[in-house]
């Protein structure tokens, strides 16, 4: 099996968590999704993100959701959890039942209280101490959720400071630059190798941020096996290529990354695709429109043309 | 015993969460602190509020720190629970657990996440839906802490939805206009009495408060029998001597109010005073020094010299 | 010539302002650049907007700009002012000046310091006062710029109070419900029939807007052709050709679209076009990378290819 | 004539911007609040501050103000004017006019767009760039109305990169530590000597400031005798009596410190004191209540009385 490492690379996929229509946790649907994130090839899992709709849970749906789903997993690929918490009392909680229950790591983002660079760096050593020398974990740089601004400056200081953090989780936008000057760093041996994974909702620059050396994708799509494919593209080299595959899943890539909607969306469509069995968003949560629906079956129908031009 | 209800009137003290200097519970020091507490004559408390430091605490310490409120006090006073939460399984399932416990309600605010009017509305009818018919409950308006500023138009529709919504803490700053208007709707006979405690960091317009209809305070404070007497005097019709009161305790209100040091300042007078063991605060949590304590114990000093020139 | 009125169709594209090297304004490159436009098609221009570095420039030199746009169109098309202002006297004396050289209509955007629905819908009653019945104006939607979220019950009451709003700049993100609620209102007579254009970055969300019934864009982006032609085949019933042509340009769009680098991004390809001289952007600015040149060129290529599979 | 330098010290008075009843400019009122001023002693004037409604003049109108303040002081004791732009042409375009009036210096915040500790320190680079090595300025660090925190550490970098930076408006909030702070590194020989005025409003811990080494004050108040009588006591070991002083005020001083309606209650007592003609604030601006009224004119009465205890 793959490991959550420094070297880790390929697609980690931040999954949804399926409700049934009247909002209670569908574990049968749970399983099937873990079923087709592996039948699409991808290389890990990430649950109870902000897309998983964490915050929404109870401890002990949570609980529940996680066992499910590393159950079904049984080991095949890791499964990273999502351990941002208000407090370092609860992040220490939830971490040690999760490492416990299989889980390989945890993803850590900053909370909106922090803002210069030494309050973010103090709250991350905080992480590193609360997390201690046994669980591996990502550090998630996703300004447009958390409204924390981690300078590249900050990032080093965070990831030299974190001997157990192996991989950024970069969402920052725009974030090319911060990518490069990271890779940067570890080539003038400042900083040791890092896995870098990219998060830009749907992959939106995963071509451009495998060119920069992203070692490959952390988000939600509702069609993984694009993440997947262009990343075997990219990494055997035909570049051209995996930009072409990127292109033709752009407008629905693009469509289902707004921002509220965009969860909707991803849900309509993995219940279409016959993924999950019920499309329902927990509330507060959006709700699509009969004008939603018909954009979406437009981008599909075109999506779908494009990729059979493509084959 | 007074009732948490629309004609509720006094001071409900926010209170700390005591810790031993190692950061547990104490719970020794959460009972003397309620005797305390009922001793200086306050006429209800909240409790799991910002300044309890309630996101630090475990679900299960949350849940043991009620319990021992809830026991020492026994009924002699209500005990109102914060019970804000990121969603509302979480809420619903916190706020059941509180009232079985004996709670005489809960105290909800705002998400970060609403902004506009019809979403901060749209988000109290879900509160509404979430506590039901038989949980009474309190509207926090705190904008310093929560950044939704409602407008008076926004905390009447609230009020005119929420049946069950029986106090306005009034804790927008500045305020005094919100105040009159919300008063001046149950005039008009638009709305029906509400009781309003307002909760500006140590009772920092308390006076000028009172004197728009304010029916007493809901905030926290090291010296409660500031609060107590101020709202004693003003009620029996002794403006003037509410304000004498009031304006010797204002030099070390304001400095007990700085956001951040706050608590740390509140728990440092609580254990000089006796009432608490440590003043210890959860990390990420504020430090004093000694510079700091300099400056307190100067304004203990000075507080009671003024104190005793109006005895 | 077209008119700026509530009928207005088509396309506005927001211009850069184009510099010399060291920094200076450079007048025969906005000759150029009108010209430019004029020749792609475009139906409007709106200048002095957030994209033209309104802000850097002295008020000596914004007035010089404005003129030197007029003169060169010499009426050929409409020009819309940005006339944002943190205080009135200087929108109005903004407003009157521009009118004066030839302008037909400003555009209005609320500060950051409006929050709440009443605060955003006096305030543009204020702005209704300063520019009084005789200049057309433009709503500015663009959260993303003023972190002012108006709601679509906030954009009804201004474009019901401000007779003299003639068109909405529709860019929220995301909007498409939006758009859609603003056209039902029309639709069942409860608001006068008004333009909408859609400045989505690039236009990133164009044809998807279109089919909501936005009447056209008003944004920038380096090759305005797209938006002309999509424009023109959507409305002359080619939907699908409409989105052909669009998702020509997504990828390059998108990468344009990136708040920041992205103004660097427009200047280097309108450079690259011979439409301006120089890509200098004032400080504080954004500078391009080897490696954005990089990506960018790769981007044209592509694009390039693309369009002549299409023709 | 006293200086502005780096051994400034007393009180720079934050004035107001006086208008007619109407709106327009009240010169004959301007050169009373200077003589006004004079007669109370202050040493410094700082004008066009956001407590000056300068955003809400226009250009002609700026320059005519500064004009006569800089007229009628005539010399007698150094005007600082606010010089924060939203580009640096016009930074220099309104330092190069005012410096050649007269003034002594201008003062800088920053704009709400920087965020990290780097893009801070890059901005004010810029302005060493933009103000040159002839015009001395002060730093306004002010969270509360720009958003920008800066941390210790910043602003060392800051006075550190800036030779001609001669002094801190410190104005964060809580900021003791802050002070504290930079006045060790100067202990230290870590930092040059500075002047540090502190102006949270109203001189809202004016004491507390002199204790941590601040020179004195630079804000606004309808009654600047207070703050020049607190620091006279203060620097002549007086401390106790400084502290009493500022007890008389602070009431009324924490109620003309309310965001907001503090500019309309601090022109209401500037013109009950025959200092203006007019309380008029431009709009968008706050008005008093016959309720706030009340509230002042007890909280005058009051100090009144205690004054005359005092004397």
């Amino acid at each position: 099996m793959s490991k959550f490492n420094e070297t880790t690379r390929g697609v980690y996929l931040i999954t949804v968590t399926p409700f049934k229509d009247d909002g209670a946790l569908d574990l049968a649907s749970t399983d099937r999704m873990v079923d087709f994130c592996l039948e699409q090839g991808v290389d890990g899992l990430t649950i109870l993100g902000i897309m998983g709709e964490a915050p929404k849970l109870t401890a002990e749906e949570s609980r529940t959701f996680v066992r499910q789903v590393l159950n079904r997993v049984n080991g095949r690929i890791p499964i990273v959890v999502g351990a941002s918490a208000p407090g370092f009392a609860s992040m220490s909680e939830l971490t040690k039942s999760v490492m416990d229950l299989g889980a390989a790591g945890v993803m850590v983002a900053p909370p909106p209280s922090v803002r210069t660079d030494d309050q973010i760096c103090a709250y991350f050593d905080m992480v590193n101490e609360t997390l201690g020398p046994d669980v591996p974990w990502c550090l998630q740089d996703h300004p447009g959720a958390t409204t924390v601004q981690m300078s590249t400056a900050v990032v080093l200081r965070i990831l030299r400071n974190s001997p157990r953090c192996v991989m950024l989780k970069h969402e920052d936008w725009p974030g090319l630059a911060k990518l490069s000057a990271v890779r940067a760093a570890t080539a003038k041996g400042e900083l040791r190798r890092i896995s870098i994974l990219t998060g830009n909702g749907g992959g939106l620059f995963l071509p451009e941020e495998l060119v920069r050396g992203a070692d490959g994708a952390m988000t939600g799509f509702a069609y993984p096996e694009m993440m997947v494919e262009v990343c075997k593209a990219y990494f055997a080299g035909e570049v051209e290529r995996a930009f072409d595959l990127y292109d033709a899943y752009l407008p629905l890539a693009k469509y289902e990354q707004q921002a509220g909607p965009g969860l909707a969306v991803r849900k309509y469509i993995l219940a279409r695709r016959g993924v999950i069995a019920s499309d329902a968003v927990r509330k507060p949560g959006p709700k699509l429109s009969a004008l939603d629906i018909a954009d979406i079956e437009r981008l599909i129908a075109r999506q779908e043309r494009k990729l059979r031009a493509l084959a």
